[in-house]
């Protein structure tokens, strides 16, 4: 039947190990190449996307606020990433969260807006998952 | 490839702002004339719709409980409105908040059960968004 | 045009009674014989299943984290289950909860991932709503 499509839509920084533990059982359950997979991340989730993401504290109630600490979130999804997940940001919200795309890790593609990433890919045929 | 249509869910009175900064971050992307967008409140959203939001205080833990002080995210709505965006509310939601659907601005359109509004426009390819 | 087909999507405990709640007004609202619902768990929402989640306190912030007290939610589920409303559970989030699906109500049907279940479920049609 194909690659199942799947589109995972993260807009809070907490949602972010949670999300990333989706991709992961996601990708061991039906094979690797079985799976085809885009996270598009707006909102606050963007922070995550940025090395300072590890210096927590400030960013909501306890110091795990970007899910992992010392860069762990951020060496996961450099995983994924090799494994050939599409990591995505918003533009604007990277905008609203002070972050310079040009300083964001290879692996991340940045698009004008994140929720017309959302729509296309899900008129393309993925699936939707908020986690 | 034809407008790009999008069902916008929201269910909490907290996501109100985020909801409409997508809703406007996605028509200024795409632009007003290629996007097809509504937006569905049921649950605590409702409460958004009335004009009584505005008195914050018991709604939430914080003051700003609706957003934004002041009518000023109703004002937000009532301008996207104009520009053809569709506000649409659940009427089961407005009774469990006791909410008089015949006091709600004149651009909110009520339907019987939110889920029944977001099941057919997905089934009509509105592309799902969770706020 | 068919049954309406909904999936919906918890993954967090104190979100189940409003998921409960909008699939009892979705049925009221289209008919028992023109919905077609699943309800996929996974995350911290697959401890509704198990009937210690009456024993709250451990579980959250507030005693009422399952939704209900005394096994309430799970009886709702259970007359909703007996209409044709089906509940699955993912096997991540089963062991990742510590617990046993053999203990599980038979109601529940386990899928190996819940994700899979649900990129599936929106590629055979089903919309997807997130409580």
């Amino acid at each position: 039947m194909g690659k199942l499509k799947v589109l995972f839509h993260v807009n809070e920084l907490e949602r972010w190990q949670r999300t990333l533990l989706n991709v992961i059982n996601f990708v061991k359950d039906v094979g690797q190449e079985n799976a085809d997979i885009e996270v598009v991340a707006n909102g606050a989730a963007v922070s995550a996307y940025s090395d300072k993401c590890q210096i927590a504290g400030g960013l909501g109630e306890t110091s795990t606020s970007c899910g992992k600490a010392n860069g762990e979130l951020y060496e996961e999804m450099n995983k994924l990433a090799q494994m050939g997940i599409r990591f995505v940001a918003c533009r604007n919200a990277l905008r609203m969260h002070s972050l310079d795309e040009n300083m964001l890790s290879p692996f991340i593609t940045v698009v004008p807006a994140g929720i017309t990433e959302i729509a296309k890919k899900q008129a393309e045929g993925y699936a939707y998952i908020k986690a």
